[in-house]
């Protein structure tokens, strides 16, 4: 899909009526959108929330629902883990880098208790329980699981501790997380009106958002917003115009979306002038089971291994993408990736864990496996050596994987071809694809409190972003939950900065 | 450096009176400038350029002054290469990408023969004798040399011609081009106007740029341009913000410019609304011997190759910066990148030019070099082994490297740390660094007359950009003289443009 509609500003001078009123518009009805409804709406603000859609939810809806919560939450605490703020900062700096925001990550690290507990009282459930291996979504209904933390390199620069905090659900905890949110929304008072895509901002003589223009059953319709607008519209995956200027390695895979990040918000804020930022990140949800990945090797299509496969499977999905050219967005690399496993590895994953994956190929030897996948002759032979003889001196040299998960790997060996794809159960649709799905990182430079900056880093006046459409904590990196957590942490501030901005006249 | 300044757009209404004035102002004196003001003279428009330093050249009278041409030039046809817009339109596209721009590259290989002609009757020698080996630049006054055109991907997509061209000249061309495109701008009549820095636009009530505000010796000046401004003001490898903001791999790294190119041009765009593309995009120059590379290998900090070691050497850098971290922007990884020969190798390269380099450590057996580098154990080893190997059968399974330089490696060997730094001894300053010198290829969105675009993808009245400050041909890869090329080539296009529009009657 590709979204060239016109973003261009429209005059408060020309606007004739409004056909609705707040004093706070949130645009987007995600998790980000809900958690500024509520905290302007419990400000005293009239709030509105619009939504291209016919409900609530967006892609939030659809995600495993987790956050990225730390500091000493009571799960991690009754889970035996005293985490502090400090760690979880210097773990995100990391693993969000390079260029992660470091003045939010402290904020968001300082107030993360905090919004656990908001959290809870807005009745979203989590259950103190760890779920303790490498995995996308955990079988369970733990409700605390690693992401990373106890991988290398960070076991080096932070006191591990597991973050990702899942709400407990049937299945996948995003449903009910905006369940949760969209009621609080509501009980505070936002009002909501759906079907309503909004397309341009209107802006008066000082520069400052008085309301936007939207259309709604084919009609242009208008809202005046007298505080503030807050951007909640989502990333630009949907939208490969996009994509091509900014982050054309993600052209062509599987797009993790409710289907409508089209970019809108981004681009309507860039036309005022606004900033952007990292607009080339995006996360790489790779087609790999993660325990069979820990427990065998990732190789490229030489037959290398490029990481340790005990870390959270993003980053291996982010290294195969962007490193090592699984997309094939470069010319000439070839593009495979393949995870090597033993059958001890294999059956070690119990059969609903492996989500249907079956061997794309079994070698007796290595060199017969060599020859099944069509890796350069000798390439896969020389890394099995390798890596049977480190991990038979319990000692990765090369990539650091945890002791916890080296095992000398033992004919018949698998390969799996990443690209053959692999779903949870749990999502719909194709479950063949190209071995990633992916969304956008990258979007409006905003400040603490949510405002949207200009590339002068100035405040625009009325106007606010968070969630997707904002570039949030991260720079080229990314770890599951800091979406959600950054779209529910900043978009609460946004929602207040915008309901406390005192009441402007410039519109009509 | 970090750069902030106050971009934001003047409104022509408030302007009382204009300092100077012309038809077709030009802000930056380079190559893009140049050849702009030429074509903006000769066709008869009153042309002003104006540059923040006190003379014109810019960062490309610092280059090598290579220009990327084809398609049959009559030095490709003397050196015996029968080339076509075809081939030479096939290899850009693979190797400037992912997301070149295909309008762009059809463009400017149909008229690249034109475009060779329009140099030399500048003034700009070409000699027709061919530079046959991998080099940043060739030792002797060949005109003509290869940038990877014969190396793996390529020679499966096109076929392979050697496409830079070279000015004769006694040390790097740039200054020698950059006098000849001056001396033809000043003769066609255009003026300029040193030491002003443009600090913003003024625009017209209609959102038609007419003129400029410029800081000369501490006062502020108005420029009024009748019929266009052209943006030539480079990239923003000079502005860390802006680096952090959209390419953080290139920071700390030695910077290619005149020290100017801060971005203002692109930031003064955007806060007018203007699209940006491929922000995150540089140029690696490596500080390699090429012909050592290629008489070699070059591993990564787990001791593995990662591409043929023949290729345009600026490929290497890119995957070692953006791929193997290089630099250190991800945590975590080591970040050393080395540089392997034997003494064979060594010696087959001529003293001048090896630049000075020595290897960083000798061995007398690949065990005694590994411990020596600091590679994981065994991993050197290994990778010699299997490079013999491939080198004995005269087929580089892995990476492609074209027989011509496969040749198995004797001992002792010599490493050499990439990191030390080496640069050809024309350049002046520190010759150690971070192992890179980079610049950066995002910019603005421009159509084939060098319009800017803003982000519906509409033309910008009265704006038009070329050079480093616009993204041109370029996606996310790059080739040596693409730069000067699609800077010289589009920077003509907008000049011609910029001089036909009407004259607009919005400014005072």
């Amino acid at each position: 899909m590709t979204v060239r509609n016109s973003v261009r500003p429209r005059a408060a001078a020309a606007i004739d009526n409004y056909d609705f009123e707040a004093d706070v518009l949130v645009v987007g009805y995600g998790a980000a959108g809900a958690s500024a409804a509520f905290e302007a709406a419990r400000a005293g603000a009239r709030v509105l929330v619009v939504d291209r859609a016919g409900g609530a939810g967006g892609a939030s809806a659809l995600s495993g629902g987790e956050i990225y919560l730390g500091g000493g939450t009571p799960v991690q605490r009754a889970c035996g883990f005293a985490d502090t703020a400090e760690d979880m900062a210097a773990f995100l700096t990391a693993a969000l880098g390079p260029s992660a925001d470091p003045a939010k990550i402290a904020e968001y690290c300082a107030g993360s208790v905090e919004h656990f507990q908001w959290l809870v009282d807005r009745g979203v459930p989590f259950k103190p329980s760890l779920w303790d291996a490498p995995t996308w979504v955990p079988p369970t209904d733990d409700g605390l699981m690693w992401l990373g933390e106890n991988s290398w390199p960070f076991t080096e620069l932070a006191t591990p501790a597991p973050r990702g905090h899942r709400p407990t659900a049937n299945d996948f905890g995003g449903k009910l997380l905006m369940e949760c949110l969209t009621e609080a929304a509501e009980s505070a008072g936002a009002e909501a009106l759906f079907d309503t895509y909004v397309t341009n901002l209107i802006v008066a003589e000082n520069n400052t958002v008085v309301g936007v223009v939207a259309r709604r059953y084919g009609k242009e319709l208008t809202i005046r917003a007298h505080r503030g607008v807050v951007l909640t519209t989502g990333g630009f995956v949907d939208n490969d115009a996009m994509l091509a200027d900014h982050a054309p390695q993600l052209l062509g895979h599987t797009k993790v979306s409710a289907g409508t990040d089209d970019g809108s918000g981004i681009r309507m804020a860039q036309a005022l002038g606004a900033a952007v930022r990292h607009m080339g990140a995006g996360q790489v949800g790779m087609s790999l089971i993660p325990g069979l990945a820990a427990r065998g090797m990732v190789v490229n299509a030489r037959g290398q291994r490029f990481m340790n496969e005990d870390t959270y499977p993003g980053r291996i999905g982010q290294a195969a993408l962007y490193r090592q050219n699984m997309g094939g967005a470069w010319a000439g690399d070839d593009t495979a990736v393949w995870v090597i496993v033993d059958e001890t590895g294999f059956e070690d994953v119990p059969e609903p864990q492996r989500w249907g994956v079956q061997p794309t190929h079994v070698g007796e030897t290595p060199e017969e496996l060599e020859q099944l996948t069509g890796l350069p002759t000798g390439s896969l032979v020389d890394t099995v050596l390798r890596y049977n003889e480190l991990a038979a001196r319990g000692d990765d040299l090369d990539f650091h994987k945890s002791p916890r998960w080296l095992r000398p790997l033992t004919s018949p060996l698998a390969a799996i071809d990443v690209k053959a794809g692999v779903r949870p159960p749990s999502e719909a649709g194709d479950r063949r694809g190209t071995g990633a799905s992916v969304f956008t990182l990258g979007g409006l430079h905003t400040d603490l409190d949510g405002h949207v900056l200009d590339v002068n880093g100035d405040r625009i006046g009325g106007l606010f972003a968070a969630g997707r459409a904002a570039n949030g904590l991260h720079g080229f990196g990314y770890i599951s939950g800091t979406s959600l957590g950054d779209g529910t942490f900043f978009g609460r501030r946004a929602g207040a900065a915008a309901a406390e901005k005192p009441r402007d006249d410039q519109g009509r």
